[in-house]
Order: C-alpha cells, then sequence, then structure tokens
C-alpha cells in the first residue's frame, strides 16, 4: 500500500468520513445540483487533502471513493478511490492549501444567488448582522479565472488574505470558501448562500440600511470569540 | 439537585420537552440554517424559562440539552444541560420574560423575506388577509441594537408593548415573535414569513391595494375570537 | 346514528378519506403553512359535503376528523368530527355548492405567489401554454370580501360562473379553485400557484408576449378533451 | 407477443426501467408538477422509443407502464402499457428521433424560471461559467407552436441543429432538451432550470458582465473532453 505512518492513515481514514459526509450538507441546503460543487479537507498532520472524485452522483459519494492528493494536486497511487478523476477544481484547492496554511478545509458551489451576485461581478454588502457576526464585512469578488490551472487558485488566494470573509465570489462563476476544517468551509458556503440570498431580496425592494463600521467590527469580535459552546477547560 | 417542588419539576420537563420538538418547525419551515435561531418558553408557574443552546445543530437539540434559566437570564447550575452556554440571545428573551408578563414563549429566526425587510427598516403592510387575522396590522420593525446585552430585549418591548402584532422585524437584523405559549410564538414566527415572502412579491408586481381599516380591525377580532377549535365547555 | 342510507353512508366514507388524502397534496406542493387552507368534497348523491374541522394542523388530519355538512353549511350532528368547528371558510364553500351543481370540490389556499397577485387585484394573463391548456385564459380576480358570511361565496360564484377558469384570485385575500371532483379543484390550486410563480417572475423581466386568442382556444379544447387518459371503452 | 429478437427485448426492457426511473429527478429537482412533464429514450439498436403515458402522476409511474413507440410516434400494440396513450408530446419525440439520429433522450418540462424566459421570448445570455461548460454559448429560443402535430419537433430541431446547446425555450411553452441517452438529456433540463434561475435572479440586480467568446469556447471545449470520468482504458 503506502508508506504512510499508522497516525496518518488514521487521520486519512477520519477525513474520507469527513469530506463523503460533509457533501450531504451541500445537498441538504440545495447549494448544488447534479454533480456540481466540491469539497475538499486537509489531512491533519500531513501535505495531503481529500477530496470529491469529478462528475461523481452526489448519491454515489463514500469515504472509499474520495480522492487522496498531495498538495500539488497529484492522486496519491494505489489508494482507494485512485483509479477515478478527481474533482475538475483540484488545482485550485491545491494552491489554497499550499499558500495559506491555517487552512484545513476548502468548498466550492455554484450556489444560486451567490451566482448571481458572481454574474454581476458584485460583492455582497454587509447589511445584516447575521453577515457582519459570520464574515466581518461584505463578501468579496475574485477576478474571471479559467478552470483547470493556477488561476482560480491564485484568485482565491488573492481576494481572501488577509481579509476576514471566509467566502469569495469568482466572477462569472461561483462561490469558494475556506475554513479552518472542512466543516467550517461548509458552513461558510451555506451561509455565504443565505446572505446573498437575503441581500439581494432587501436590495429589490428599495435602499438598504448599512450597519456602521464599529457595530460590524463588535459583532465580528463577539462571534468568533464568544458564541457558540466553549472548548472543555474554558469556564463560562 | 434542585430545590424546585415536584410541580415545578414536571412543568420543566414538559417545557424541555416542548422547546426541543418545536425547534423541529423552524426546520421544516426552513427559517433557521445551520445553528441560527432560537426558541424559548417560560416555564408555567416559576420564574424560569428554558432555551436552545448556543452553537449546537439542529439535528443534536434533546430535552436533556435544553438551558434551564431564570428571569436574569443565568443559567440555573446543576440543572441538565447547564454545562452548555446558551443562545447568544438569551438576555433578549430574558428581558421580554421580565417585563411582559403575559408572554409564555419567544422566537427569534433570521428567515430569508422578513429579515430583506428588516435590511431596509421597512414595516410590512397589511395587504393581505391572512396578516390581518393573524397580525392585526402591519409588522414594525424596532432598532437597530447590538447581540449580548439587554438592548435587543428592550427595542422588542418597546416596539410591541401595545401593538398587536407578536412579531418585530428588528432592524439589519432579523424577527423576534412573542406568543401566550412558545407553540403560539412560532406560529407567528412562521405566519411572519410568510406574509414577509408573499408581500415581497406583491410589491415586486406594482402597487398594492390597502386593507380598509375596519376589515382589519374585523378580521383580527373574529380570528382572535373565533377561528379553530374553541375550548371544552364552549358551546359552539 | 344518522338516516342515511346504506349508499350514502358509503359515499360519506369515501369522500372522508379522499378529502383527508388529499390535503397531503397541498402540503406537498407548499400551498399552505400551518393550519392554513382547506379542501372541501360534495358526497355524490346526497346534498352534503365533507371539509377540514377549523385550525387543525395538517400532521393530524384523518377521515373520522374531517367533519360533515349540510349544504347549508350546517355540522350534521352526531356524526364523526361533529363535535369541532368546521372551517372558517365552510360557508363559502357551501354557497359554491348550493349555486354550481356541477362543482363537486372546493380548495381554498392563500399560496404566495397567487395571493400576490390578489394583493394587487391583478389577474394572471394567459402568456403560457400550459395556462391555456388548464384554465383556457386568465385567471380572474374577485372581489374583496370579508370571511364568514356569504360574502366570499357569492364572489366566488359570480367571478366564475360562465368562466373557463377553475380558479378566482379573491382580492387582498387567496385562491379558490372549484372542480369535478375535489382532486380537480387541488389540481387546479396547484396549477393556479404554478403559473402565477411562472407568470410573476416573467413578468419581471420584460414585456410578455400574448398567446393569440385563437391559439388559446385550441389549446384549451384539447387538452380538456384529448389529454391523459380515456375513460374505459373510449377508442384511441 | 412481439417479433423483436432477443437482443431488442433486452434493450427495450432496460430503456423501460430506465425511463421510468428518471421520472424521479425531474420530481427530485422541482421541474415538473402534478402530471406535467415528461421523458423518452431511444431503444439501442432499434426504431423504437419509450415514452412516459400522458396524464399519470409521477408516483404512478412504473417500467411495465411506460409506452413503446415506433419512430413515427405510433403505439406499438400488444405491449406493456399500450392500453394508455401517450404523453400528449410523443409527436415532438417521434420526429427529433427521426431527425437527430444522434439523439437517444428527449425530455420535456415546464419548469418555472426557463418557462418564464421562454414566456418572454428571450434567449438566456451565458453569463457563468457553468452554463458555458454544460451549453456552449446561449440557450435558444424555439417558435410558438400548436401542440399534436410535428409543429413543436420541427421547432425543436430547426432550433438545435447544428447548435452547442442541448436545450430550447419553446416560446410561451417550457424547456425541451436532447442528449446522447436519456440521462443526459434529463441532466440537459436539470442544468436549464439551474442557469435559467440564476441568469434571472442576475438580471434582477444589475447589468451582466459577459464572458469572452474565447472563454466560452475553451470552457465548453474542456468539459465535454476532460470532465468527468473517463471511459475505461482511457490513461489518465
Amino acid at each position: 500500500m503506502n508508506a504512510f505512518t499508522p497516525e496518518v492513515q488514521v487521520a486519512i481514514a477520519r477525513t474520507r468520513d469527513e469530506v463523503a459526509r460533509l457533501h450531504e450538507e451541500l445537498v441538504r441546503y440545495e447549494l448544488v445540483v447534479w454533480t456540481g460543487g466540491n469539497i475538499s479537507a486537509r489531512v491533519p498532520g500531513a501535505d495531503l487533502f481529500v477530496i470529491k472524485p469529478s462528475g461523481v452522483s452526489y448519491d454515489d459519494l463514500a469515504p472509499e471513493n474520495m480522492i487522496l492528493c498531495d498538495l500539488e494536486g497529484s492522486v496519491i497511487p494505489n489508494t482507494p478511490g485512485w483509479e477515478r478523476s478527481p474533482s475538475s477544481d483540484t488545482a485550485a484547492h491545491a494552491y489554497v492549501y499550499r499558500n495559506l496554511p491555517e487552512v484545513g478545509g476548502v468548498v466550492h458551489t455554484h450556489s444560486t444567488y451567490a451566482t448571481a451576485w458572481a454574474a454581476r461581478g458584485e460583492e455582497i454588502p454587509c447589511v445584516i448582522t447575521a453577515m457582519a457576526d459570520e464574515f466581518g464585512g461584505p463578501i468579496p469578488v475574485g477576478p474571471f479565472a479559467i478552470i483547470g490551472d493556477d488561476s482560480i487558485g491564485r484568485g482565491i488566494v488573492a481576494t481572501l488574505e488577509g481579509h476576514r470573509s471566509r467566502a469569495v465570489l469568482m466572477q462569472n462563476h461561483g462561490v469558494f470558501t475556506i475554513g479552518k476544517d472542512a466543516k467550517d468551509a461548509v458552513k461558510a458556503a451555506v451561509m455565504t448562500e443565505d446572505v446573498a440570498r437575503t441581500v439581494h431580496l432587501a436590495k429589490q425592494g428599495g435602499p438598504l440600511i448599512p450597519i456602521p463600521q464599529d457595530a460590524i467590527d463588535a459583532l465580528f469580535d463577539r462571534y468568533q470569540n464568544v458564541y457558540g459552546q466553549q472548548p472543555a477547560g474554558v469556564t463560562k
């Protein structure tokens, strides 16, 4: 098989499970149709990531047909699923993992409302508190880029580096999100479509009320540091 | 455990069941995504309420992880679920229970169409009879308020006190609804999104026909007093 | 029990089953929320109809809690479900059955897009062939009318009598549809929302292309007489 | 029974299975309501195709009630399902199979957003990369045509012949898609509604950014030749 240590083999197996399972969330939230969209996750403790195969139905995804790649996006031979082609967006995912070491998961969708903003090359303004919480400001637009080489990955990294937002609208294309792990990136994809839809509808009805920058800052800070359950050992 | 009387213990257990179960309605009616939104219910006969934990998946909600609070919003120690943080909107719920004694349930969502109205700070006009039935007039807008202290609670109470509507659109934020019990507040949340959507779509197509005030009054009166099943002992 | 003949008792039982079951279609097609909307069916061979109880959850509908009424809308005592109140729209259904003897079923919803047209008092123009097939022209608007007496029923009958359409948009209110039986009226309610949505969206994007009247006539005639399966004994 | 060779009998049985099953995808993606819409598939190795019966509920579709026709659209007598009428669009499907020998499947829907474009007679511009991938340019509009004779079929063939798009919006009517097999045509129907919705929403918000023609060409070429899994024996 492979020269991976037992620890890395366990990490790979867990990552395969997680990536296969998280794809169900894309279906549940109606972010994808047919075989579109994909999720990847970095294997903790290794220069590897796991990604969806190309053009395979969401009904047929399972841990064993997820595909293991190195950080150049090359499939690791003789591992489960390796006989299939990985997602056609694999080069973009790999570029993100190589250049943003804090990123543990990447998600790509053509979710409807977000892609509508992308077709106009228009960033989503931060006019609802849930968006300030989650993204800390507007969701930015990245460049138009052709699929298949590094150009999408470069556009994602150039747009998101140093930005609070974990989501970018790639012009005329769709959404890429990043996260500390794959679940976090999936959450960003879900919230991107949710705010894209809400702000689209709001804008249809008339002028939007901006949220003052200091309120956006306060909301983002609180949500990143206080919301949800604290890790064990943190006193409330 | 606690110094609660057996009667209060039974009331707490029933309220935990009800609050956990009612969250399923928020999912069914697509009023929430991911871990957003929350429901609370006052414990009948006690200065207590039960609320959803913060940042926990809707798939994982159960009676035993609902959180018991006093009317200051403090978690009651050594009760089921107390090791978790309650909803980050707990202070707002507590403020409502302290100030509106007739309120038995509170619901908060970022449901799409209602939040779109909120992002414009625009009240929903009463142009459909179902809205006159349920809310007796427009759904009003409350102030922009920061999450985490009393300011949201104060905004809800100041807007709804003396108003027929059980729903308020908090500017740039989302919906809070109140009810005689939690189910009633959930119904108000469901109907708020339903009328927010219908009136949004109606307005897109051209001028709306207002409903005369006396007809609104008659519809509201009938629905509050005649609609549905009468309690046992009331002759038809 | 009752003085109904065995034949009528069988017809009542079948009608209860049908009315209870058809309510599931309103949920499936998302035409109703909470306890809104209602279906009734005339009992074949009797001056009776069966209707949904008022304010009861769709999860709790069953043949034995459907309510049997005479054509004045009065509940028949000592029949299953009679201890509950019938739908608050019962008077309107009864008026239709008294005045349109060919009608075997009536459906009422506040389905979203249709109600949006109703809030503007605007008929839905016949610009898609499926609408010509089903309704033979525009879906008309009936008057604003208060719930609870004959005024809704009068508005429905005055608008639909002699009209090809089996659906009417009651101004500021919602949809009433009629049919040769309850299933046919449910189909009309489903198709009303479908065309209300499609034509709403079409109109948002720019001018609509009208369908020539002779083409509407030909489509309506073909659909009413040729579409679907012929009764046994009709040669193809 | 019939004079079909054993090979053709097997091919017919497989085609019946496939056509019955694929109709579930139309329901899953909400492209159809009630009994609307239909799928057909050419029987490989025979001048035959299999199509949905007319006016039958999607819940009741099964391989044995699919209807076998020759390429003139005549039902083959004494085959399973032959006692029912085939889809009222059978003549259009037959015309396509007679005139486009490379087509193995045809799908027809009145899916909402696509039909909205059709009601304006407006082609869907190619402003998102998924549309360039799948259709290689805009989705064109075919003529207004009456149901029941060859005129719809002629309109489909005249519009799609030599066009990259596998989908056509028939004016005031709905969508027809073709594919190398029925699954491919279903995918085209799913993607048509997806891009119709996204581009509709994008256009509501302001001017769209066009995709340069050479980028459309490159995307279409890559997707048709590289995307997805290669047949066995093709080296990656």
